[in-house]
Parts: structure tokens; sequence; C-alpha cells
């Protein structure tokens, strides 16, 4: 079950926000999540005392963001455990809580097997259940330091592209703090370049339907100080056009094995419109997006959600009226196309940079060698 | 001013919307718009006794669209002549009330004319007023007959590039019945082909910021009872990608005499993407939308419209919060771009279907040719 606190205004409000923190009260071990759907108008925290919570959080986008749904889904294993729940059946039900982010399986399977390794070895649950809980710590500790090493490879290769700085960054959705262990993927790129003093402005595109731009990238930016203009998925044309974009960053929910990147429907356009206006556009994902298992964009399953995301818009303190407990903008009865995400060929894709370092071109071997380990930055 | 008056059960509720008509109850005559931004929860007229009131209406887009606003600007003036007003300021009021549709400087300009030939010749105001009002109802008239003519040429257009018929298209905005004197403009063909069996699918682009495509164009299509679907704009992508999409049909606001066409902001994208996947990308629009005196697309003034059209959500029944009477979705102060319109290159347009014909491909000397009044029918 999840229950809900409000921060407190004695809260530190730092530029760091958390989005995820496990804890450990007299009435045994919590996750704690900041409940995304609820921003900006809204600092609420969501606190889960078992899986099926976490899956209903995860499921209604409290919490989201590929990395950052490895993270939970690890925690998520690391509490069933402590509870002394199924650690099985929970890590079932939170891989198949949504389909895309292979990152949210990862997570989980990590966890889960540092909790089957230590049963098989010491038959004990409860040092088990320690391992899982360290394998999540671990997790999340990794994608912070993955963080820090995407933001200065991605703005080292901003800076190969764009000499002379004044970065304009067009960005998609959300990939800040809000989903990761540290300071996110292609927003921390720009974080980089802002504390750097290289970054002109990033301009944020709303993207519908759940405006996750506007609602929590515009957020993120608004803390760090940073320039940024908000703008609707529409007029990404026109700034490219207008020669007011010099690069197009976004994050990535799975990346096959041939390159070509799942992420937030919008951002397919947004490539086609990058390769049509010479603008480099760059997916920037830790290296546990690329799955190996899928070979090429087709075998991208991709999620459908439900039609009144489109038909109402959301929004906060409102009596609902439709059906989706939102205001109804379309007629009655109004039939919906709802991709939660699109799948862009890496032939658009002018680089991937990962903590582990940049491919470019993207090719299915420069993929594998970096996923095989190998260090090596491959730059075309 | 303006009166509003809800539109009673007993009323008709045909597929022919009027969007707007002229009436001389015994106060005086009057001009009555449909509220454009009630729909499609309300339906809720509109009664403009004035210029000032119809200006109104017009920036707030209680009544909009290319060729609507020809008309409403030509009866504008007509509606001051009958009341005795100023018709010069009137007529300047009207024209500056949105700078990027030229329809609306048209009809405007028509409307005065026609007053000002009949004063010159006459001296008499009663005479001129008329004269003006008959301007007004023939521009009507003529769109409606226009709309006829486009629906035509557009669905031969179509079932040349595609035959086989099955018409998938996907549109932008809204250019319907609410847009027009008749049926509209890139609405209308796909209604002609709905109605010869020959639409298999109606995809809807909501538009953000002001979802005229939810709102509006879900709204003609449900009456119509064709097969239709809504999406956001970002899903187009994916519907293209998947081949899902036969031809791309929008409206114009403005086109230069280089077939540069200004429309709502997102259509640019359409057509690059369009464009990368070889779908013809039509623009349906009256030769009034064709302005001789804008050269090329540098010169089309993009209307710039206020950020709270984006940092808010303007959702009807809501009690207000923000600044522009909208719900507010990005954190407070937020900074929004927010072109109404963008420009796409006569290069990505396919074809211009008008009443007069078809130019294909768009050349500068075709165009000129078609508005110098040329029944020819130009297709390359």
């Amino acid at each position: 079950m999840a229950d809900q606190q409000a921060r407190t205004d004695g809260d530190k409000r730092s530029t760091e926000i958390p989005a995820i923190r496990w804890e450990e009260p007299p009435e045994g071990p919590v996750l704690v999540l900041l409940d995304q759907t609820r921003l900006p108008a809204e600092e609420v925290e969501l606190v889960c005392t078992d899986a099926p919570a976490l899956v209903e959080a995860i499921r209604s986008l409290a919490v989201r963001g590929a990395p950052l749904l490895g993270i939970a889904g690890a925690y998520g294993v690391a509490l069933a455990a402590a509870r002394g729940y199924d650690v099985a059946d929970a890590a079932r039900a939170l891989e198949g809580a949504r389909p895309t982010a292979v990152n949210l399986s990862v997570g989980v399977r990590r966890a889960e097997a540092a909790y089957q390794a230590v049963l098989a070895t010491s038959g004990d649950p409860t040092e088990a259940a320690t391992a899982a809980l360290a394998a999540a710590r671990a997790l999340h500790r990794e994608d912070a330091e993955a963080s820090a090493l995407m933001a200065a490879h991605g703005l080292a290769l901003l800076d190969e592209l764009l000499p002379g700085g004044g970065h304009r960054i067009l960005t998609h959705c959300n990939s800040g703090s809000l989903v990761s262990g540290g300071e996110g993927t292609a927003f921390a790129v720009a974080l980089a370049a802002h504390r750097q003093g290289r970054l002109r402005r990033l301009w944020v595109d709303e993207t519908r339907p759940l405006l996750q731009g506007a609602r929590l990238t515009a957020y993120e930016a608004a803390r760090t100080g940073m320039a940024y203009t908000l703008l609707t998925d529409n007029a990404a044309g026109s700034l490219l056009a207008a020669g007011e974009v010099d690069a197009v960053l976004i994050g990535a929910d799975r990346i096959a094995a041939d390159g070509s990147v799942a992420n937030k429907v919008g951002s397919y356009p947004l490539a086609v419109l990058a390769r049509y206006h010479h603008v480099p556009f760059i997916v920037v994902a830790p290296v546990t997006t690329v799955d190996p298992d899928t070979p090429d964009g087709a075998s991208i399953e991709v999620e459908q959600r439900p039609g009144f995301e489109v038909t109402e818009v959301a929004v906060p303190h409102v009596p609902v009226t439709g059906a989706g407990g939102g205001v109804p903008v379309a007629p009655l009865g109004t039939q919906a196309y709802n991709p939660a995400f699109d799948v862009t060929p890496p032939e658009l894709v002018t680089a991937i940079v990962t903590e582990e370092g940049i491919v470019s071109p993207v090719t299915a071997q420069a993929l594998a060698e970096l996923c095989a380990g190998s260090r090596q930055v491959t730059t075309g």
C-alpha cells in the first residue's frame, strides 16, 4: 500500500530533487517516491510498503523515466524481500508494470539475482533481503555516477560538434534528476553546459499528452537557474527553421541492438526535423538502456496508453468529469491513438552518449562493443 | 458589444454548423457567431452589435479560420455601416485584429470598397451600407461555392495520386464548416471522400496549444459520421512511419507569391515528415489566401501569441487560477515561445488546391496565373 505525505516547508529545497529514497522507520522499510503526477503544483511523496503499491505508482507514472524505473524496480524487489513477501511474484509484477522501459526489467532482475544467489548459498531470507537491498543501492549509486559521466561525455561532444559554446539545446520529455539516481541523462548534459557558462538556452518541448516537459523539465530547469523557454511540440519546427537550435538532446527508454531508439512519442519527428535542418540529434542514455535481445526498431514493443490521456486534459485541483479523471477536450466518444513512445532509426541519430563513451556513427557493432564493457570511445 | 445566448434544445442539429449569420431583429442588425472557444462542451452564440465586439471575438478566437475571418470582417464593416459608425475606423480595427490571416483583410476591404464606391456616387450612407452588406453576403456565398469546388478538385487529386481509394488522411488544426461559409477547405475534401465511400479514416491532430483539432475538427467529424481518430501532434510521426497515412491535408492562413504556406503551427513539421515518408502534402485554400503582395515565406508576419496559452491549459467549466484564465501546467514564471503559425516552403508542398484549380508543382508562376483569374488547371 502507499501513503501520501506532503513535504513540509522545512524540507530542504535544493536543485537536487530526491525522486526516490529508501527509509527504515520502526514500522519497517519503505520506499518513498516523489509523486511526479502532482508536479509542479505540489510536492507530495508516496510511501510504498509493498510491491503492488510500487507497481501502481509505476503504472500511474508517479515514478517514471527509464533509469529511475530501474532503481525503483530494484528497490521494489528489496522491499518485497525485506517484508517477507514472495520475491519472484513481486519481481514479475514489477517487470510487467510498463513494457517498453528495459531498465525496469534490468533493475528488477539484478536485485532478484542478488537475492536468489544469497538464498541459494546461505538459505537465510534475511541475508538474501540484505543482498537485494545492497544491489538496489549499488544500482542507485552507479546511476548517479553514470549521470555524471554522461554529462561530461555529452558536453565534450557538444563542444566538439559546436565549437564556440553558447549552446542552444532543444529537449523533449523529461530526463533530469526526476528520472535518475543522479542528475539524469540529456538534461544532465544541458546542466553541465549551464554550470560551465556554455548553455545559451534550453528549449523545452511541453511533451503531450502528459506534459512532462512543461511540468517536470521546466521544474528542473527553473531550480537550476538556467535560461529555458517552454514551447508546444508543434513549435519545434519553427525554431529549427529559424536556426535557433544547435542540437537536439533526448534520453531513451530502450535502444535496440541496431541502435534504434525508443523514446517518448514526439522524439522521432524531432529526429526527422533535425536531419532536415542538419542539426545534431543526440541520444543520452546509460548502457543499461541498450537491449541486446531486441535486434531492431521493429522488435521494440511500444506501449499503447489509454485514449483518455488525449481526449481529456488532466489538471490538478480540478473536479473530475471525464472517464479518465480529467476534463474532456474532445467530443464524447472520440477514439484516440496514443502510443507512449516512438522509434527513431539509427541513421537519424548523430550519436548515442553513454557513461561508457560515445557511439557515433551509430552502428550495431559499435554498440555491441560498448555493451561488451569496452571503455573505448568510438567517434566517427 | 456582444451578448451570449445558449442554443436551445429545439435548434436544428445538422451536420452543417452555422459558424456565422447576419440577423436583423427590430433592435437593429447584428452579427451572430458560434463561440468556438466553448466547443465542444457548449454551443453558445455571441451576438455582436458593433465592430469592437467583433474585433474582440476575433482576438479571442471565438471566430477563427482564414476563410471565415474574411466573411466576418466583411460583415463587420457592413455592421458598422448599418449602425452608423465610422466605417473606415471599423475597417482598420478589424483588419488589425489578427495579422497573419490575409483573408480577414481581403474581406474587410471588399465590403469597405463597396461602401465607399456607393457613398462616392450617391452620397447616401444607407445605400452605401446596403452595398457593404451585399458585398459581405456575396463573399459568404462565394466562399460556400469555393468550398464545394475545392472539395471536388481535392478529391479528384487524391484519387489521381492514390488510385484505389480507401484514403487515410491526416489533418491538422481545423478546416471544416467552422472556418468557412461552406464546408471548409481541407476538411471539405475529406468529407467529400467520406460521402463517396472513399475515406478510410481521418487522423485528427489535436493541435496544441489551443486544441482546435480535438475541440473543433473532432466535433465536425463526429457530426458527419466519418471514421476519425484523434492523436497528439507528437504521434503523427509514428503514424507516418507505420505507413498509416496516405496524404496530409491542411488549410492555409496565407500563401505567399512564391507558394510558401503559413498555417497553424505544427504544419511545417508535418510537411517535413510527409516528405521524409514520400507522402503527399496537400494545401487546400481559396485563392483569396494567396497574397501577391507577400513575395516569400520570410516576408510573412507570424503572429506571436501569449505564453499563457502554453504554460496554462484552458479548460471549460473550471475555476480559473492562472494569469491567462487557465490552469497552470508549468512552474510559475515560465517563459514560453508561442508562434501561432509556421511557414512551409513551396518545395515541401505537393499541391495547392483552390476553387480555381490545382497548382502542382507549386511555383510562383503557376500561382500567379491562378490568381490572374485563369481557370486553367495546372498539374505537373
